[in-house]
């Protein structure tokens, strides 16, 4: 099955949409984020890459399950699968056109991404295959031969380009990150928790039960880019441009 | 004429407060960003370190009328000359305890102040005296002997830390900022301009007056980084500690 | 039609070539470097990777029809289309080859090319092509079977590597750049809008005339990083080794 | 009473010497550093170079008391406070004289100060007044006229520069370090809770009972390096010189 | 001959493995940290990825021959040559596969692979191989159709991530590296330099023989590494990850 | 003896002006760049702040005597020592109205100064008081009461910025310096280190004889940063600001 995006149809306007390389990553990384912009009443959409399989102790429709049940903890606007290879993730054109069209037809204000450095292969290319797909989701005559989907028929939709690209940091690389800044997810901790309880088959078969887990580092990272930021929990963004900010009492 | 904070009578709770080695460096740095936020109703000051003198075509009583006439411009809610010396700028005690009695009469929200590279001697000084008398300020015991002022009773005021410091880049130094942020100053151009022309004996007696002149760099330096962050115009500004942000669609 | 170099009988020796993904790229990012520079005397050379079509507002011909203008405006000394695919660049092997080929005829002392981080994915690939293409320049025993270009012959002309390489930002990432060093155009500017403005289709129509327009933020950036350096206008460059230099009166 | 170091007489040789500019400043940044060290049979002294008072909790009786306790909860083979002025600390001959004595005294193979960026004044002093008395430690013929402590018959002890300065960050400026490298405290990290639990009048009286106490940051940044650094518990450390390690297996 | 790793049965399990572009960059940029290791009696192995040729000088039995003398030179305990093709090194899944194999069975705790910046084409495509093969030897259910090697019945042993990966820098790029440390080669650089002049085909052949010779200038770098870390001889080494270490007693 | 400038009438207009903390520190960081502006015909002089006495086996006399034939070795325009006191250099008032004097006096368009970053306090305190001094040069009106030598009837000469501050880097911290740019000192060398064996007592008695001396330190340093910037021999310098440039062909 050839990646695709969805039909027109199905897509609603968003505000802000994640795309991750697998289903999990969203929560793992911004889970935080998703839920603290739901509640403002922003429309909140993830588009997975790929569908994560296999794994020692998944499958596609085990996978398909949990990502649902993920979906509803957190009570997302939307979310799509696009349909991508797992593990073989590359940015060409037939995946440029596939995400580029995404963005055109959910026209998100704020697009977060995988960060550019990661142990991960598929994050990596999935951090330049956002990137480029955003820039291709503003090109006008995409019918033309040889142009992006011209053998569909262009991209459908009208041109648009995603007005900012923030970037998250996943578990695999250790780095330390050097945030643009941090988002405060006060009081939606425990949500985002239980939103990733429902990847089981990832995130707790299998895995050590002592201190520290899985679970408990996602608790101390969020404490600690709270501390950061003198709040009590926080996730970490990335931009490639400056920040500009209209009310300096919007910052924390 | 020793350095003085003014009389707990006459000081307002302020919003924010700008702390400037010279009258006319907050006009020149952050002219806009005082003014954007004055027209959201803060309230903003400004304590000028020193009177600035003596300089080329100035004399302290031009220069403190043209400081009257620069308040009015920006509509300033508080401005404070804290009768440091000129070139002989330092961090010392009682400087240090003398504005940070400014912070607990004022108790500024967010602080701005010099940032710690420069080539004005008294400017590098005023961003370190700034991030001392920032801690000073909430000192307790200050009457005990040996302790800051406590020749006077010790610190006016309640203990207080502003709980915001950013810094602000002046022209001297033409390093290139790497900024935190940008605060968008867009519409406020004008008024800013305004406002630093009050400055005559500093900023136009005797100076150039083909392009570029010091207020077509004004101009410029608006654009740039009005431009590096999507607005018409801008002002960067930096922070030495992570910036927090409670909403994405804050940023600009 | 496939990638390819001029015929060797076409190409002179340049002392500076720039490599541009896209016509206008070359004149919107070092315009005024390639002015200096052909005014000292210099032999300056634009290559072309793109057409740049298709655009909202252009065609191939029209394309070509203002290439030519502004290479006139400039005043270069010679100016190839590399005819590789817009919107699809890739730093494959045949324009690795073909770009190659391009260093070895021209043999210039300094190419220019993008910088690696853009917003712009054919600019990204510019970046590593114009690169790993350098590299290529100096192989040896290009003639062997599965060796660059050996279905030719080889590469044609002699083993060359062009000893220096900087890079150029353009308008898409509003990064700030930290630029290496940065170029004196003062007095060439007038004639840097003039070579841009022959790109009508792509910079003028349809665009917005009102302040701030795509020309008034090029004379900003020119008077920034004029100002950032002491001089009128200048240009950043970026370049990956250190820099060096035998006099320090070279400097400015 | 003049800043001072102990007689001669009183003073051991050290592997690892820990300059702090208040008690509990050791403790609580590199707490599991020293006991780390302490465990592999290593002398390990801290110098405390103010008795940190007034605090709002605290007087001398006490917070000597809370200091002698800490001590020997954590083992320290030597202890010492240097009597320099809390609040008022300066990088002064007379400070740098006294704190070059220690050095030449116990000898440390390794010293650990606090990091050059801090918002506590006396921190960024301490920083500065520690490098520079590191290389005071090495001069000679300080009893001549007019040198270090020639009223005193000059620096005691042989002249001495220690190997290695490393820097530590305290709690006060949240800055996000970009450490040198980190120290594996896995093990360590219950005792250096209890050393620090000994300032009862500083960390516990009059402080917030719940989450996130100072207590529970000191864990979460603990493990934050540690995750950071594959272990289970870390602290950061900085060097100005490059790191050099002979067997690659000693890194985790 | 498609890219190929060794048959399980050849294959030890290693300490540290070195994964090189060409025969001879392990030599020249790790020679030193391979002699320190194996000296310490660990089991050092190395993997060129191609054969290196062609080159002026050079052919495939002459740079075999010359390959095979360097490792007796060295004493490694182990190498092999993955044939991929060089000068068209690419990250694909077939090449990631086969140095992904080489992983799982040689099962090193220490990787060194090429800094991710360089002038080599090949060289920056062996840095992002490497980094992606390591997280390929960590799957699992590489035999379902369409995984990694499952023509061949999935990657052969067991699932593996090799714990560390550094990055060494090579010749090409003259970057001035900010190492995360560097390893004393003190004793070692003699040997270092008779491995290396073994490849006689690459580095003495038709090279200039007055000061400075690329020996000489490998002795400048050895000497210029070892003076920043107070040792003779070092080799300077780059980690995406914070650096731990156990005791500060094992760095110099 | 009060810090003191020279007497106008003795005072030569200079091109170059290098300011040392210490007779030796000016041959040993720049003394390559010194040289090589000293043979295109430029004027070049050396201010040392101290005399750098008392050292293990030097003292003033025998300083004195070595540094007059250092300056002979050289071949400099002008040399003063300013009389401060070593080992306690301190950026107050009165030296920065000396420094500030002799740039008055001499005119510099370029000071070369120490680094902000060095172990040794008095490099430290120089590179502070140089770039103060610098800006005071510039002052007006310094004889009214209370400003820079006031006593003395204000600062002599014509207020003068002198246009350009590079920081050179010595050889106390064995940091890796990321320069500005680097220059090549290429044919210079032998006389550099002729120069520096002129300061025997400072470089030669009591120090090793044995590889690597400090003489072979300096050769590796000099070839280090010569390989870097692809010419034989380069001292590497740092700017605050950002480095201009009219003709890349300046480049090297």
């Amino acid at each position: 099955m050839p990646a695709d995006a969805p039909p027109s149809s199905d897509v609603p306007k968003l505000d802000l949409l994640v795309v991750a390389a697998h289903p999990d990553d969203a929560e793992l990384s911004v889970g935080g984020t998703i839920l603290k912009h739901l509640a403002a009443g922003k429309a909140v959409g993830v588009v997975d890459l790929t569908d994560g399989e296999p794994t020692p102790h998944g499958d596609p429709e085990t996978r398909a399950r949990e990502t649902a049940a993920a979906s509803e903890a957190l009570g997302l606007t939307w979310r799509h699968n696009l349909g991508l290879k797992n593990r073989h993730l590359e940015d060409d054109h037939a995946a440029r056109a596939a995400l580029a069209t995404v963005f055109r037809l959910t026209r998100p204000d704020i697009v977060l991404g995988h960060a550019p450095t990661d142990t991960h292969p598929d994050h990596v290319r999935a951090a330049r295959l956002t990137a480029d797909a955003r820039f291709w989701a503003k090109l006008t005559k995409t019918d033309l031969a040889g142009q992006p989907w011209s053998e569909r028929g262009g991209l459908p939709g009208e041109p648009f380009l995603p007005p900012k690209l923030y970037h998250f940091w996943s578990v695999h690389l250790r780095e330390i990150p050097t945030p643009s800044f941090c988002v405060d997810i006060t009081g939606h901790l425990e949500q985002k928790l239980a939103a990733i309880r429902c990847y089981e088959s990832q995130l707790t078969t299998g895995r050590a039960t002592a201190f520290p887990t899985l679970f408990d580092d996602i608790e101390t990272r969020a404490r600690y880019w709270g501390w950061a930021t003198h709040v009590t929990h926080a996730e970490p963004l990335g931009s490639g441009e400056s920040v500009g900010v209209g009310d300096l009492f919007h910052l924390n």
